[in-house]
């Protein structure tokens, strides 16, 4: 007989928000990475093509930490002509020690939501200009709005602009976003328009062609591009890669594969072995971020195993102090 | 909010058994591995050194059929020196249609041993002598006696010899055998003594070196190995996969890296590139299995995902017919 806790989104949601908590535990996870002996295999993949459908699994184990998680991340792009969300998903806490399962979270995406949002921070915090006032938002879904949340806790932005395919969907989201930040933010409807003269650019979208030109960044911007986690996906014109000042990797033997990076290397732009730091190596001060303020920087965030374990590890820790979920015995 | 059903190994153990239906749905299973498009990544593996742990995820998906499997399978070797199992785990179903969960089949191990039992039986059914009447295991845990019963569904077994490198542990199990299935079975001190004259060998263990002398096999033997489900494990000497009349594998992908043929392929016995019929291909008719009874046969199984959908899906059709489990909302 083994005993496990489950939690349910409602009980996550109660225990972990999208926070300066939050952020600083996905920071720490960027860091074991680049400072410990972490585990952290490919992500498995399984296509479901009859149903438009993908499954991501990650997982890391970091020495130190008692437990790990393995995420189930379904993607079904078909979902929503039946009224369900095309993301959904859980993670199985498992114990580091004896490899028992520990917590089933049944988060429905929710922890996924939060620590890629948590790592939009880190990259901000440790890449963009500490002034940094203006935000370009690309994409209008859940991590159009998360990012902007999130950076809003590491700088102080005054202003932001929503651009996404879908004109009218961004000025929902703009007002919805106005209300619930206390900023200003405008729905943009030319792209360029919206990079001009802002400080932090962040794309969240599905986009398989370049949405962001090389041309239009400007000197002392920062951009994040968190929204290719596969192979298809790119966001970001290959020539700003070479570029930026700096291009920085969460992990690099993944944008290789399946990042922004991926389609740099495929153009030719950038060299397949070119060495680029990594954002913990960065967060540990083993490579220089950003020195000046007219450098570009640019991180490339394809998600990582080592953040699920994290967020997983915290919301499990919450859950045992607060008694949380239900006990399952079996 | 989403519903599903969670199904623990007492609820397993009532409505899943290691019986014919079994049998057939692993063979199913195969058959569709050799003739329809399925999906079935690599395994995933995660390494805990510090705990002497593993973890495998395996996963695939076959067209038609309506759920998938995503197991978790830990094994944490020092589990024993604090009373409990080295090998657990638990298995996800998801819909094939909308990625959902529809079960947690918390079995802590119990499917993968009928699944991976009843390919034995399979790759006997398709490769042993009809008349096969003396067995031989190799190896004294759990497989080693869920190979010999599921063995004697498929074949007419009178006699079975156990070799262990624990000579009291084969005794123990030997009694217990006579008793559970109603045929003599004798612990045998040397292993070239319980190949002398046996029909069938299964090997079930973890061994680094090969235990079974390719000079030992006789006219007629079918051979299956299923202890070697990582790089690092060879019960098989690499020269018997050459010796064989027909070499088999589960999967032909997975062999090469981490089965039987993976060291004769290593030690260079075999080319890297030979190519050999996998299982299914023999199930469904498309390769030819054995044609005559003086042939040596060997079927190298490593296990694979599309075992693990076929037996969580059975095992899902029945609780629901069952009204089996308990039903969670998220």
């Amino acid at each position: 007989m083994s005993s496990m806790v489950i939690l349910t989104e409602s009980d996550l949601r109660k225990i972990i928000g999208l926070d300066l908590d939050a952020v600083a535990c996905v920071e720490d996870a960027f860091k074991a990475l680049a400072t410990k002996a972490v585990s952290m295999p490919p992500i498995l993949r399984l296509d479901v093509p009859e149903h438009r459908g993908e499954v991501d699994v990650k997982t890391a184990y970091v020495p130190g930490i008692e437990s790990f998680a393995i995420k189930i991340s379904p993607g079904f792009f078909d979902n929503p002509k039946i009224g369900l969300a095309s993301t959904n998903g859980m993670m199985v806490l498992l114990s580091s020690r004896t490899g028992l399962v520990q917590a089933l979270l049944l988060d429905n995406g929710y922890l996924t939501d939060v620590r890629t949002a948590a790592a939009g921070a880190v990259a901000a915090k440790h890449l963009s200009r500490d002034n940094s006032k203006v935000a370009a938002i690309f994409g209008a879904g859940m991590q159009a709005k998360l990012q902007l949340e999130a950076l809003m806790l590491v700088r102080p932005i005054r202003e932001a602009r929503i651009w996404a395919r879908d004109f009218a969907k961004a000025q929902g989201v703009a007002v919805q976003l106005t209300k619930a930040l206390g900023v200003a933010v405008t729905a943009v409807a030319d792209p360029k328009n919206a990079v001009a003269g802002a400080d932090v650019i962040v794309t969240t979208t599905p986009s398989e062609t370049p949405i962001l030109k090389a041309e239009w960044l400007e000197a002392g911007q920062h951009v994040t591009a968190m929204g290719s986690d596969a192979e298809h996906k790119n966001e970001i014109d290959p020539v700003a890669i070479a570029k930026a000042w700096l291009y920085v990797a969460d992990s690099l033997k993944q944008t290789r594969r399946l990042g922004e990076l991926h389609h740099a290397i495929a153009t030719g732009t950038v060299a397949a072995d070119a060495a680029f730091p990594e954002l913990g190596q960065i967060v540990s001060g083993q490579r220089r971020g950003r020195s000046d303020a007219t450098q570009i920087t640019i991180a490339d965030l394809t998600g990582t195993g080592i953040q699920d374990t994290a967020i997983a590890t915290l919301a499990f820790a919450r859950a045992n102090a607060a008694k949380a979920g239900t006990i399952f015995e079996s």
